[in-house]
């Protein structure tokens, strides 16, 4: 079994402990995509890097790059890193582990002078989380050209700013955005590494502190669906001359939630959730018939088949209900992310580390979607590294023990320095 | 056929016009509960019957009379009248119209220099919608010494001030009220004569201008039920071990629905609105597994026994629900609404006027409460004038044809001559 100096894990501990200073909102971390939590995550982060003397840039995504050159600038560079933004009131450890990770393993190389013959770049990746702007992987997708006009449109779901002006805030070249430019050559990368907490119950249950993932699951979503029925009277109007949105999508959902089922029954991989549902406060009432329930909806499979089969039930189900009650329901554009195959070679040298530490090596796929999705998609050769944490993600009880993420650090050091040898 | 002398109508006409104005919201009207577009309809009102030499008060609970001395002071008063608040972005007649028909009726006597035998109050009413305190006919609950602890302990729906100090800021004597003194003796008063528009579709549909109310539907409700669940990330987390309170929730509500078909099917006077439903902003996401929904539930039924039955029910499906899903739903207190049957000789009385006015009389029950229920339940014969309306009511596009208001506005006033002599 390894042990990580001293001097690392305190190190480690303390950049936890300031990033959640920074992000603290009170009931867990908000760092909101392209907003002031984000930016303070990046900043923080810097800060510590440029301190220990390490050369750091924004990109033209706005995104934090931190780099050590190595000694033959010829060969692409490696890179490694994750995402500084969470979900408001969400946990501290979801992306900012990965950024931690890769400035520990940096600052080690520093201090034991060793030279890289490839540069290794940590990327402190902005616009991970879907909260803000409903599509995720802003930060990467934004650096293969894969923002469309629609997505610099989508206004922000609190502050309604579009997503391309909260960009510019933080100062992302928007006409190279806007034009779709590939502000970072795939071929200049020899693969993308990311260290990530689990979201998801499987190495608490298996009892592994790491596992190298295989694969990342695509979703179809929509930011918002909306059930436009009838307002009324809730005492005056009798039920055949209603068309109560709020029923219609009970409904719809409880079909949709039964049609899953039985897709796990077939065997299918899918999750749904409609993790946002709700009548409009300007105008909704206890006695008041609801005319309108605002929904979102997120369909996750390693399968574009299973999502799209899984999409199609929905459409379905939406036109049978609108034609039984005299409702409508007006989805907003679908927005997908792909399904994405980690590279076998990373995933199996990854896996040697792992073995040659003494730790159980089983490998897994991610249920969630993540940064390296898009590298992968993009053509960046990319694997991922799973560390194991309690009560999930995207709430402030997500909890990382030290001891497992030393041992992620760790790994992900001595992957990149095989792999920048 | 009747037809109203000219300067009533436009009497009318100009009152419902400021009292539009000064309730405007941009979208409806907005008079709320013991708030600022309430107290301005009372100011408004007032100021006309000053204007034209009545006298005026302030109850203890802030209500609006208007009185008209009779000549025999030993005689009970006969009062008319109905509420002056409305929901949010609400119509404008709900309520209004029968402040302003006892307005007309009162400055005719005045003027035509008709001395009623029994003094005349026309009483603009406080805080009849539930919108803002959950539960509704406050201004007549007051009156009558009916609002408990917890009813002024309640907070505002938006802006968390306490019904009791709302009431206090507009001049109710607390100290009275929160003793539960009775302020006004049911004994003092021969009748309660309330028109109010239709808030369904009945009489639209049965293109009848007017109709007589034979009862009121009463209700239970819970101003918000929490389903607890557990948050997660929407991607990680496989589906047996989820508890989604928003499939949980959609679950409930589609049964409800079928329960309530049901017992529409078994004969049962019966409507089930949920009016408010929605995840919790401050922590939803559309990536995330929703840990919380709230949702209102309000019951209707002329019949107790009805709205009892449902309620259990609504309650056993909380059981098997959270016994199936891990998740537990919280409801607030029950609130009650009785339901009211209408004095036998006021309804014979208002009948008589209208088929002496040659109008079709069919005379049909209340499915929406009102303060003409307080009033009958505390012993005041009562009965009410419904005049039709287009679109229902609680929502901008309520539609009262102005010759059906004059009807109705003549009515009253033969009754309340009729029965004040």
């Amino acid at each position: 079994m390894i042990s990580a100096p001293i001097a690392d894990r305190g190190l480690a501990e303390t950049l936890f402990a300031d990033l959640r200073r920074v992000g603290d909102d009170g009931v867990g971390v908000t760092r909101d995509s392209y907003g002031t939590g984000e930016s303070a995550a990046l900043d923080l982060i810097e800060a510590v890097a440029l301190a220990h003397r390490l050369e750091t840039r924004r990109d033209d995504a706005a995104n934090l790059v931190v780099t050590m050159p190595g000694t033959d600038m010829s060969l692409p560079a490696l890179a490694c890193g994750s995402h500084l933004d969470s979900v408001p009131q969400g946990g501290n450890y979801d992306g900012a582990a990965g950024v931690v990770a890769g400035l520990i393993a940096l600052l080690r190389l520093k201090e034991e002078g060793i030279l890289p013959r490839r540069t290794i770049r940590l990327y402190g990746l902005r616009g991970e989380e879907s909260a803000a702007f409903g599509r995720a992987y802003l930060g990467s997708s934004a650096l293969f050209g894969q923002l469309s006009a629609a997505d610099l449109a989508t206004p922000h779901a609190r502050s309604g700013r579009t997503l391309g002006a909260c960009m510019r805030d933080v100062g992302a070249a928007m006409d190279r955005i806007g034009r779709g430019d590939i502000l970072l050559d795939p071929a200049s990368l020899a693969g993308w590494l990311e260290l990530h907490i689990e979201q998801g119950p499987v190495l608490v249950a298996r009892k592994m502190p790491l596992a190298v993932v295989t694969g990342i699951r695509g979703n179809v979503r929509h930011r918002s669906v909306e059930c436009i029925g009838e307002a009324g009277h809730s005492g005056a109007v009798p039920r055949w001359l209603r068309h109560d949105a709020v029923f219609a999508t009970a409904e719809l959902l409880h079909r949709l939630e039964i049609h899953w089922q039985s897709m796990l029954g077939q065997g299918h991989d899918l999750v749904v959730t409609t993790g946002v549902l709700g009548t409009d406060p300007a105008e909704h009432a206890i006695a008041r018939i609801p005319g309108k329930v605002g929904f979102s909806l997120d369909i996750r499979s390693q399968s574009p088949a299973t999502f799209e089969a899984f999409h199609a039930l929905f459409e379905e189900e939406c036109r049978r209900i609108e034609e039984e009650r005299g409702v409508r329901f007006v989805a907003d554009r679908r927005i997908e992310a792909r399904s994405a195959v980690m590279d076998t070679e990373w995933v199996a040298r990854l896996r040697r580390v792992i073995r040659n530490l003494g730790l159980p090596d089983e490998p897994m796929a991610s249920g969630a979607g993540h940064d390296a999705a898009i590298f992968a998609n993009a053509g960046v050769p990319s694997a991922m590294l799973f560390v194991r944490n309690e009560n999930g993600s995207h709430n402030p009880l997500e909890a990382m023990a030290m001891d497992d993420f030393m041992l992620g650090a760790e790994v992900l050091r001595l992957a990149l320095i095989e792999g920048s040898a």
